[in-house]
C-alpha cells in the first residue's frame, strides 16, 4: 500500500502555490503560478531518482527506468494547472498520485520491467486557453503545434508565447514517446460514487464534449431611445439561445448535459444594447450519436432564433473530442486490484473530459477515480479525504505495477 | 443666427480627445481623456472671456456676466463624457452649443440681463460610475456627495479618487449656485424626429427609469461532470429573468422599454456552470405609474424564477429617475423659436435621461433636441448634419436669449 500521510502531504504543500480567493486554486496553465509549482513537482522527481524530460508543449515526463531497455514505458498521469477558481486535487491527485506510485516502489526496493514515466500534461483545463487537454491532444496528433501555440487567452496573450516566457518549453518532439500503456488517477468531479458510497470508480467510457462559440451580432444602442420594435438585440437572442440549449439537453436525459460557462457582452454598460455578445456553449454525452444530434439541434435552433430578431449568428467549435472506450484489459486490471485491496467499487462513465481521452488514441488508457465531496468540481470548495485519497492510489499502485510487470 | 461652421468646427476638435475605435470616441467620465477634453473647453471658455467655476464634483461652470447685477442666471450646458463607444455629439453638442450661443451673443456685441453659464456636468453617462447623470443628481439634492464620492468603476475605482487624480476636484458647494432656467441641448439618440422629418424637436416630458441590479448566487460546478438536477444554475435564471424583462416590455407597448445591458459571469470560464451572476435591467416609461408596475412585475418573477431554480436572488436599484415633465413656459419658448426661425418641429418625449431632468427638480428647465441617423446613439457610429446640428442651436440661441432678456 502506498503511504497516505506522504501522499497528502503533497497534494497541501502543491496547494500552497497558486492559492485561490476561498481556499482553492487559482494555478492556471502557463502563468507564474504554474511555473512554481513545476519546479516543486521537478524537485520531487529529482529527489526520487527520476530523469526528467519536457516536450515542446512543455509537458513534464519523469522516469524511472525499467529491467528491460527494449520495453516500453508505463505512463502515469495528469495536470497540475487549475480552473481560475478550482479546486486542489482536480489534476493534481494524478500528477501526485503517480509520483506516490514511483515513491512507494523505491521505498519497497522494487524494480518494474517497464519504466514507469509520470506525467503533467499542460493545459489540460482548458480555462485560460481554448481546447482543454491541449498537450495531451497535440501529443495524440489530435492538434497540430501550430495550432496550439497560436492559441489565445482572454488578454490576447499566446500559448507559444506564454510557454516560452515561463520557462518550459522543452526540445523533445511532442508525442515522440510511444506507450505500453497509460493511467489517469483524479477526483469524480461528480456526485455519483458519494451517492453509491464508492471508494473506487473503474473508469470504462468518458463523455464526449463539443464547446460551441457563439458570436452573436446585434446593433449597438440606446436602451432608453431605441423602441423595443427597433431593436436589433444580441443579448436577447443569447438569452433565448441558453434556453433552447437548456431544452435540448434536457430532451436528451439521461445520458446528455449542456450548459454556459462564459459570457461576454460588449460594450457592457448599463444603458447599451450589446453590439456583441460571445458566449460558450458545453455539451456532452457519451453516446456518439446523441452528442452530433445534440449539437446540430443547437446550430439549427441558435440560427431560427437569431434570424427571428435579426441578429447575426455564427458559431466556431473551440473544443471537441469523441466518447471514448477505456482499454478493456487496463479496466479489468483496475477492478481487480479493487477488489483485491477490499475497496468497494463501481463502474462509471467520465462527465469530464481527461488527458486519457486523448492518450487513448495513441496507446492502451484507463482512469482510476475516487469520489469527491458533494460532487464538487471546478469550485474552491472541492473537498476529498485522505482516506479516498489513498484508496484510489493503493488501486493506482496494483494496477501500474501488474502492467509495468514487477 | 449662430456660426454653424464654427459650431461643427469645436465639435471634430473635441472628438480628437478620447477616440474609440471605430470612429466614435471612448471619452468616459475622470478619465485622462475627460480631463483632456475640460482643458480644451476651459481654454474656449477662457477665450470667450467667461469666468469658470468648479464645483464639488467637478462640474464645470463657464459665466457670461448680465446687466442686472440681482438677476439669477440662465444655465445653458450637457456633458461632454461619452460611452465607452460612444459618439462624437452625445452631451457634446449641449456643451458647445451652449458656448456658440456666447459666442454668438460676443460676435453681436449683445448684452443680456440675466448672466448667461455654460455647463458641463460631470459623469452623465453612468457607463463607469452608476448612476447616470452623477453630478446634476447631487446639484438638485436628490444623492449627497458621500454617495456620489463612493460610487465605484468596475476595477474598484472610486468616483472621489477619479474625481481628485484628474485634477478636477473644484471647491465650490454643489447645488449652491441658483438657476432662473435651465437648457440643454442634445441629439435626440432615437427615431422619430428623422422618420417624421422635422429639424427641431419640441422636448415636453422625459421617460422615468429603473436601473436594476441583479446578483444571482448559484453553485459553481464542473459543467461535464454534473449532472442537469443537480444544478443551481445561476446563469439559467440569468437568461430566463432576460427574457421576462422583454416581455413585460412588450406588454407595456406602446411608451415602455426594458432591456440588458451588463452582463457579468463567475468565474466566466467554459467549462464552469457560475457561481454568480450580476447584471442590470434598464426599464423606462414616461408614465410613472406604468414604471412602477413595471419595476414591482420584474422584480416579483425575478423572485419566483431564481427561487424554481433554487438560486439566491437579489436586486439593487442601482440608477433611478421619475419621469418629468418640463417647464410650459419654457418648452413655448422652444417651440416659438422654432416657428419664428422656420424650422419644422413637434413635440417629443425623452427616451434618455439628460441632466435636465434633475435640474427641473430646482429650477424651471427644458431642452432642445435635433435628429441623429437612423436613431443610432449610444454607438460609435452616431451621427448628424452640420445643417441639422445648427438648426438646433439657432433655437437655443433665441430662446435662451429670450430668457436672459436681451
Ligand atoms: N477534468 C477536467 O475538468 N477537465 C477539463 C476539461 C473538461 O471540461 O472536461
Ligand atoms: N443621454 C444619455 O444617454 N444619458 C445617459 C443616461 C441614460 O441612460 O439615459
Amino acid at each position: 500500500r502506498i503511504n497516505p500521510d506522504r501522499l497528502w502531504d503533497s497534494l497541501m504543500e502543491m496547494a500552497k502555490i497558486g492559492p485561490g480567493v476561498a481556499g482553492g486554486n487559482n494555478r492556471q496553465t502557463l502563468t507564474d503560478a504554474d511555473g512554481e509549482g513545476r519546479h516543486l513537482f521537478k524537485r520531487w522527481c529529482d529527489a526520487a531518482g527520476l530523469e526528467t524530460g519536457i516536450d515542446k508543449m512543455g509537458t513534464m515526463f519523469a522516469r524511472r527506468d525499467g529491467t528491460d531497455p527494449d520495453a516500453l514505458p508505463v505512463y502515469v498521469g495528469s495536470h497540475l494547472d487549475t480552473q481560475p477558481t478550482g479546486g486542489k486535487y482536480d489534476g493534481v491527485l494524478g500528477v501526485l498520485g503517480g509520483l506516490e506510485v514511483i515513491r512507494t516502489l523505491n521505498d519497497l526496493g522494487l524494480k518494474t520491467k517497464h519504466p514507469i514515466v509520470v506525467t503533467n500534461w499542460t493545459n489540460e483545463e482548458g480555462a485560460r486557453f481554448a481546447p482543454a487537454m491541449l498537450a495531451s491532444g497535440v501529443f495524440a496528433g489530435v492538434h497540430t503545434l501550430d495550432y496550439a501555440y497560436s492559441r489565445k487567452d482572454p488578454d490576447g496573450k499566446s500559448f507559444g508565447d506564454e510557454l516560452k516566457r515561463i520557462g518550459w518549453l522543452g526540445d523533445e518532439e511532442v508525442g515522440a514517446r510511444k506507450m505500453h500503456a497509460y493511467f489517469e488517477y483524479h477526483i469524480e468531479q461528480g456526485p455519483i460514487l458519494e451517492a453509491e458510497n464508492k471508494q473506487i470508480g473503474v473508469v470504462t467510457h468518458g463523455q464526449g464534449l463539443w464547446w460551441l462559440e457563439f458570436t452573436l451580432t446585434g446593433k449597438e444602442a440606446h436602451t432608453g431611445s431605441t423602441p423595443m420594435n427597433m431593436r436589433v438585440n444580441a443579448g436577447l437572442a443569447m438569452a433565448r439561445i441558453f434556453e433552447m440549449v437548456q431544452k435540448v439537453a434536457m430532451e436528451n436525459q439521461p445520458g446528455a448535459v449542456g450548459g454556459v460557462g462564459q459570457v461576454k457582452f460588449s460594450p457592457n454598460s448599463r444603458n447599451v444594447l450589446p453590439g456583441t455578445v460571445v458566449f460558450t456553449v458545453d455539451i456532452r454525452s457519451p453516446e456518439q450519436a446523441k452528442l452530433d444530434r445534440m449539437r446540430a439541434a443547437i446550430e439549427t435552433e441558435a440560427a431560427r432564433i437569431a434570424k427571428e430578431l435579426g441578429v447575426g449568428c455564427s458559431v466556431e467549435a473551440v473544443g471537441h473530442f469523441d466518447p471514448v472506450t477505456f482499454d478493456p484489459t487496463l479496466v479489468a486490471r483496475v477492478r481487480a486490484a479493487a477488489e483485491k485491496l477490499g475497496y468497494s467499487h463501481m463502474n462509471i462513465i467520465s462527465g469530464a473530459g481527461h488527458d486519457a481521452c486523448w492518450t487513448a488514441r495513441v496507446a492502451p488508457s484507463t482512469m482510476v477515480m475516487c469520489p469527491c465531496v458533494d460532487g464538487l468540481s471546478h469550485n474552491e470548495a472541492e473537498d476529498i479525504s485522505k482516506e479516498w485519497a489513498a484508496a484510489g492510489c493503493d488501486v493506482l499502485f496494483h494496477a501500474v505495477a501488474e502492467t509495468a510487470e514487477i
